[in-house]
């Protein structure tokens, strides 16, 4: 069917029809982790960032955390250093951890802040440095199989003021997955645990993960596998028994802390089809995975 | 074309579209007159108010005036009294214009608010008497062509101050057409003149009459004769000439007193289509006719 | 004695006089029902209303609940249906519910919000649909002896923001008894229940009914068996003991609910007395029946 | 005619007679120089910080300013020093200063205070240095005739901004006449002439001196010849006569003060008739002498 | 070493060092007796006064409590009245009670604030009276030993919403050791009682007692024996034993009073050393003697 | 001389002789163009560091604008890109742009906030696209001497909201000089000028250059020559008779843009001194080469 097709009286009808949800989720807090494909391809970059706007204007108040991994890959390419990966997380020394810094805090996240500002939002990007938005420790190497990754660090806690500051005067935050530890050595992060673990210091009504592929399928390879919905419980249960992929590893991750920190509902969705943001939010069905707190947790 | 033709990514698409038309439109405030047979069928009432709700939800800050003529005029004939007009207005007496007020402030008004509510919003209704909103004053015989057709007011001023107050708040006020002089008296008000004068009183973005015909057509009985658009002094012209239809005739003085009153767009669309407020705010084309100021008066 | 004897040094003894009741009750919510003959009377009409914008004036906040009880059996008997009622309760089938409406919220309501404004107030008038304001049911035949007496509501809650946001504003609300259920049917309401039920979800200081007798009286018939004051269990028990004339009952009931929420005092006071809110605010003896909580409930 | 035999319903109606001047001053400011014998006699001086205190809980904003000439000389005799006047002003050497301001800003003024706060208000004292209320200067020769008096001062200009903070958290400032110049000296001030300047200052509704005779007369002797009404030109005229008895001569300087700057009324009442300035405020009539701008100077 | 020779670059580098003292400090309480020797040197008094408005400038919020023994004893004198103490508590009568507030409240607090203003800050001067602070009766007998010693209160409780409402616009409050009972009797109060109270009050960060000596000395009579710091157990020790001088005692039950108020840190410093305050509170080694709260009661 | 020299006593006096300045300054926007050599010393980098959060912690408010030429050339070269200027402006392709995007935005501001953050403060960094704060576009090149320099931009304009916005709460802003134009291309700034038009944008009280060297000086390699102050119009000559260093140029007039923009004061100093800030702007001498407007220009 071709778009042409779609009368006015439609569109009307279609816009009425997003009212209930509009309605549902007017004044609260969404946090998107942004990532992968959908950062690559141009028109689904401006789908993406169009759905965010959107948010806004319709009453929702979304905190943008995004990745940018290919990029870092490459600027280190560029600079003769050969990216390296333990357990899927780049090794970093100190140049790598500068060069993912300046990717990502430097040119990713001012490039989105620039086109959301471009439709209309009032969008600013921000690192984990920025108001000490995020206290870091370098990730201990116990916790990567006995390896010493480098300059990686985990998430000790979010510092939420400064997003509140900005979500009330009406700006869109940007995270970068960039933060600095006690020592003020700069440390390279997991944007999906950045994600997660905003969702749940902001005690965020929904936490959404863009990727690639249409959820957490039973089988990686066949889309018709896909698992529309489980419990926490369910999802620890596949990481630990390695059912699930590498790359979706630390978006599972990323889902439980956020569901554990007080998330109602945490999605991991394909952000490569144009407006997946506004699909899985303003209907029914939703798409992709949907992972719930274990019954009685809540 | 069937609806159920429209698959979810084309209703995202559908949504994003109106994402230009919001962000215009946020933190307006839109004076929407509500009227005529759009108010007497179910669904279509049910759509409209369902457009207003979805403005506020937007960001539009909508105010709603209400007419009912075809309601008090039953409940005349269920009194015994029978209605009488001249130049299309009802000559009123003491009894008219109690039987006026309570329908219209007593029924329709709060029949109104009670589906906004129940469909998400938090809408007042109000008269004029209400904080005192409107100042009236019986209308001199000589606009009425030497007929003293009674109690009928025109409005002097509105006190916005109530109006700002309660949409400050969230609420969406409905206001019924019903003042009281400075003697006490009851006065009946035409709706479409108090939408006009409520729309300059706030300096409202838009003024929308919503009534049962496309707009203002050359030839009443052909639609394919319909004016999309046209001046305040051509719409002036029209009234003195005498080619506007006697029921447009309010209408389109309540949009001349917006426009005078600095509103910068004033539009009559035909209510009875379903979502034709949607249609006309959220669509390139609009609908209906749009009058606007002449040239060099803003 | 004549008033033109009352030289103005006594008068401003008077003023004064009052200093330590405006002190104690400054900032505190009353909830005031307003009735009976006291609204048939022009003359006390305008006694009482002045009144209520006196106590708003001092600093107190006044929130009025009325109802209408005769002006919509005449209106009835106008439309050619016939009043009924069992237990005191008017039995309401649609047409009765809709003329409540139109005469509580459309008449009497924007009456008394005129007549307030005129004294130099900001009074609006609501209904329970405005604002969402009365959550109410259909009251269940075994409330009412086993008969079905129609379109007649029990208040489930009371959503106080709008009252809040209005009297934080400075304007004074004025209730009328009709609310919307669930399903959108509307529902008429006893105001005396009504007013408890505010007075309740307010926390106010006063709850004072408004009515056409000295107060309760051990012999209706003899004023000077007058009960000045009772606990709440002693008002319980004479409802129980059938003690209590059936006008009154709603309005002791009304009391019981004011304090069971709450509130710690209930009056009911003769309105037709002029000026017998102030007599009953102002002196220390007040007038009518004074209810208050049983030892230990506070 | 005895108080006893004024009932509860006559209460009522005189508090219900002051409500259009409540509603006419509700939230203005007015300025009340306190002095002379209803300072001494502790009845009078109850009825007129009684007075003070009401018109803070209706809505009136009342700041005081007192004087304390009796006082200070008592205090001086009692140490010894003997007090000197040329033309009513006190000469003053920095002893007497320091003992008027000891007397003024640190018994009279906590005195007042304490007093208003027991009946209910939230008072505090402040003198002209507090905040850097009063900018004074000392008079130069020139306005006491070539004479110098010594650290007496005038009013170069009033920082309103403490009594607007102050009043606006509900507190009543009570000003004592002393202020402080460039070089730190303490100046004794006239209180009549810092009334004034307040009052202009703070554009207030009306100025008011409380003084020991009805107003001014035509004759000091005669009360019959009060002048109750006269124009601020009037007023100078009467100056310029030397009509005007010397104690009174301050009074009348501050009233012009106070209408040069903008307050549409100035009053000069007897203040030892207990409540005079509730007489003056809640009766049509008026008491004492009111002067009012020159025609065409608002 | 001369003061000249300290270079501009050396001036700077000690302003930064203090730094990390005014991050500590910032947005935080300090209760401040000033009193003693350093009240009458005029250099040692503007230092003082310097830096509590330095305090102000640096984002702390100074309270100054002020005592003036010597000077009210001066004033007896010159109205030929003998001062007498028991337990160096002033014997006081109603004139000496009198005598007392003109000197506290009506000049030194007034030239208090006088030269707090002049050097740029808002201060405003109070006594318990003013906005009933200081809730106060008279004290017992058998606190003072059996002994009457007339017009001397102590502290029930301290209203601090009128120290909370001047510090959050900007202004300093002054507050003289006067009050007044239920009776309204004037009561004489200790300085350092109603400093420790005040800042149990408030929940100050600090409480700080200048003095005329170096702090609490083992022995009075040599400076080397100064004790640093001590817990509260060890100064109620202290107090219990009789080894502390007598003009320390109320300073040592004042900081015990807003030591048990929950003030976490109580200081008795040396105020005749011009900066004695900046000293303490900007440097590392503090000053005087610092009274800490016993082990695990915070 | 020795800083250990200093005694405590000397560093309390220090600490006052600053007030007179706070006092000055308590309130006001200051810029500060922070760059050259104070950014590579890490002990200077410090000391201009903890300047900027001392100034917010005595009630400045300090906005830091950040260059990085150096930076921005050696990572060119560690990509293999040879830096070009013209008259000093970098010639700059899309892969520069990209380039110096990431070093000023993503590794300088950055690591700045961070250094910040550790000190005390709330600060975030901002690059022109955040919240669209700088309207730029590419500069013509006509501009340029004809020859076109690439993606360099000029200022449009400025949109201070953002910047309010974060100092109302208190976050020290910090500004790289990069921006986007119309068309979403990246462009490089020159950070002086940046700072000129922020300054002038927000109405500062004052913009200082943090450089090299002493100031401007007549003859560059002779220090002595240094011109401590001079106007506008003796700034634009030297400029236009090429007596200005190039490298100076751009500070000159970015000076010149915030004083017609109104900024009363614009400051050149020597930033490679510690703590040059301070002594600038706490002492009465200054350092540096002041220029101020032309006399009867404000």
């Amino acid at each position: 069917m071709k778009k042409a097709e779609i009368c006015v009286e439609q569109r009307a009808q279609i816009l009425i029809e997003a009212l209930p949800y509009i309605r549902q989720f007017y004044g609260k807090t969404f946090v998107v982790k942004y990532g992968g494909k959908a950062m690559e391809d141009e028109a689904v970059k401006r789908a993406v960032l169009q759905d965010i706007v959107l948010l806004r204007y319709v009453g929702i108040i979304p905190i943008v955390v995004h990745g940018g991994g290919p990029e870092i890959s490459e600027m280190m390419r560029r600079l003769g250093l050969k990216p390296r990966f333990v357990r899927g997380m780049r090794v970093t020394d100190e140049e790598t951890a500068q060069i993912a810094e300046m990717v990502l805090a430097g040119r990713i996240g001012k490039e989105l802040v620039d086109q959301l500002n471009r439709m209309g939002a009032l969008a600013i990007s921000l690192s984990g440095k920025d108001a000490s938005l995020l206290k870091v420790r370098k990730i201990a190497p116990e916790h990567t199989g006995g390896v010493d990754i480098g300059l990686v660090g985990e998430i000790v806690s979010v510092k939420t003021q400064v997003l509140n500051d900005l979500c009330e005067k009406g700006y869109i935050p940007v995270v970068s997955s960039i933060g600095a530890d006690d020592e003020g050595r700069t440390l390279n992060l997991n944007a999906d645990l950045v994600t997660g673990a905003i969702a749940a210091a902001l005690q965020a009504e929904k936490v959404i993960f863009l990727t690639d592929v249409p959820g957490i399928c039973r089988d990686k390879s066949d889309p018709s596998t896909l698992i529309s919905s489980l419990t926490a419980q369910e999802a620890r249960h596949l990481l630990e028994t390695g059912l699930v992929d590498e790359g979706m590893v630390p978006k599972v991750e990323g889902c439980l802390r956020a569901l554990d920190g007080g998330v109602p509902k945490a999605h991991i969705i394909n952000g490569s089809v144009p407006h997946a943001l506004l699909m899985e939010i303003f209907t029914d069905k939703g798409i992709g995975t949907m992972i719930i707190p274990d019954k009685g947790t809540i």
